[in-house]
């Protein structure tokens, strides 16, 4: 028997699996293009010139043309006003062609994100994050038409690694909207046993301790060592924090919320970061709009 | 030092709370009559003519009467038309002095649940079911007009009890739409360490082991011993299953998900079932409907 030194977890490569999802995608978005003459189309919105953003919606829109989605540019300037912003969102609402709708967070602060996002039609709401879809996502009995992406990621991850997930202790680290909520919500429908940790955890190690599945989305680096993993457990690392780097030209690297070296010797599977859930959201937003584009062709 | 044997747990008298509460809601009721000439109004809709429905709407009924909110009775033959019942939903959506609608469940096999409850103007759903309402309980951040009133309940019986939630470790049994899952919600939102077991969960009773703060809602008589309490935990009992008893003249009792007689050696706090959590299901669904009308009248 090889000592626990020896112990190589199974990476999960998620830019790989990603583009295996595209390749699907772009095969489907062939498809509808030839039976129906339909093309998926995204409308990416962007306000402002922050690089951050700009580079996400860059990389949203490469996406798109890589797969054969139509994206849609609507690039507004940082001093839009809310109204101008809306009546946009509503213009797209009422585009056939136009399959989904991602305004890139964060909107500068005279805009209320909250109320732009409600105005996105249900229909279009390729992120997930409306409210009527987290309730639909939450409760038993229903479905939401779309799942939000990075949860979705995950799950896809599990399953497309041969994971199961029914009956597992899960454990999910964070609570946030886009990501800890949606994911325990859907580890709970895929009938795992689900805890959420967060920062009001006396001692999160403890729980962690006893999961067969962590999803860590605490945007803490590195804080889950690899003596808080259970020898076997399957980690996903949703984390994406940037830590000081000198040998980098850049001054900083990329690290997940889990100490990724320990993590490989005692873990069952792990994804690395960058290069694990990263490229999954991507794929996961190609599919809600291509979906929305079947569910717009069906009617 | 007493023996364990010699402990008694608090009993949180739900019954009790539950008329304080009446109380309160009949003092601010009165209040918004003198003070805006407007009375809470709850439409309750019963079709057909089962025995448990009837019995519950006329305990609903009475307890509006009691605290001076004006019940609306609507009384519809079991071979209504799913149609016929949508219009009538929509006529008390604009009622104006009707500010809660309560469509008694199970509905005849002929008509669609969800379809009618979905009909339910979000301003009136004072069961709080809507999937709208649900995502707004789930998302940090966000507000639902109306907690479902089971859930919400269960924590009022604990913080009226001095119960604190926050950095606790809570265990919901059960993940119903109707309690287990929204109640896991709040304990979420109230800083709660929550871990949701149900059906699927190999092992319920390590879980509950660890728990602090125990939520029974698996509808399972008396599944959860008293060796599976960890001493001193408050427990709060939702299940209502009915036993066979030959003693009773009617034949059975009714016990909740926990072993009442061995939960009290051992636990801080536990709810009696019945006079615990039942009571007061029917003191929230008061709570919404005057929550309603002063919402409308704030408008």
């Amino acid at each position: 028997m090889a000592s626990q030194s020896d112990h190589k977890a199974t990476i999960i490569d998620g830019k790989a699996i990603a583009q295996t999802i595209r390749n699907e995608i772009a095969e489907e978005v062939r498809h509808l293009s030839q039976k129906y003459g339909k093309v998926p189309g995204l409308a990416v919105v962007i306000v402002g010139t922050r690089k951050d953003s700009q580079s996400y919606v860059s990389m949203k829109r490469k996406a798109c043309a890589e797969v054969g989605i139509k994206s849609v540019d609507i690039d507004l300037p940082e001093n839009v006003s809310q109204d101008d912003l809306i009546a946009k969102v509503h213009e797209l609402n009422a585009t056939a062609d136009v399959h989904g709708i991602l305004v890139q967070l964060p909107l500068p602060n005279h805009i209320n994100e909250e109320k732009v996002l409600s105005e996105i039609s249900i229909e279009k709401d390729v992120d997930g994050f409306h409210p009527l879809n987290i309730g639909k996502l939450a409760m038993k009995g229903r479905e939401p038409l779309f799942l939000p992406c990075t949860p979705k990621g995950c799950l896809e991850l599990l399953s497309r690694s041969g994971i199961s997930i029914k009956g597992k202790k899960a454990v999910v680290v964070g609570r946030s909207n886009i990501v800890g909520l949606p994911v325990s919500l859907l580890l709970l429908k895929a009938d795992a046993t689900v805890t959420v940790v967060h920062s009001c955890t006396p001692d999160p190690e403890s729980f962690i301790r006893e999961a067969d599945i962590i999803i860590a989305a605490a945007g803490q680096a590195m804080m889950i060592k690899g003596s808080w993993i259970k020898p076997g457990a399957a980690v996903i690392d949703v984390g994406t924090n940037a830590i000081d780097d000198p040998s980098r030209k850049s001054g900083y690297r990329l690290v997940g919320d889990v100490d990724f070296q320990e993590a490989c010797k005692v873990a069952g599977w792990v994804t690395p970061v960058p290069g694990g859930v990263g490229p999954m959201t991507v794929a996961m937003l190609l599919k809600n709009t291509l979906d929305g584009a079947k569910h717009a062709i069906a009617q």
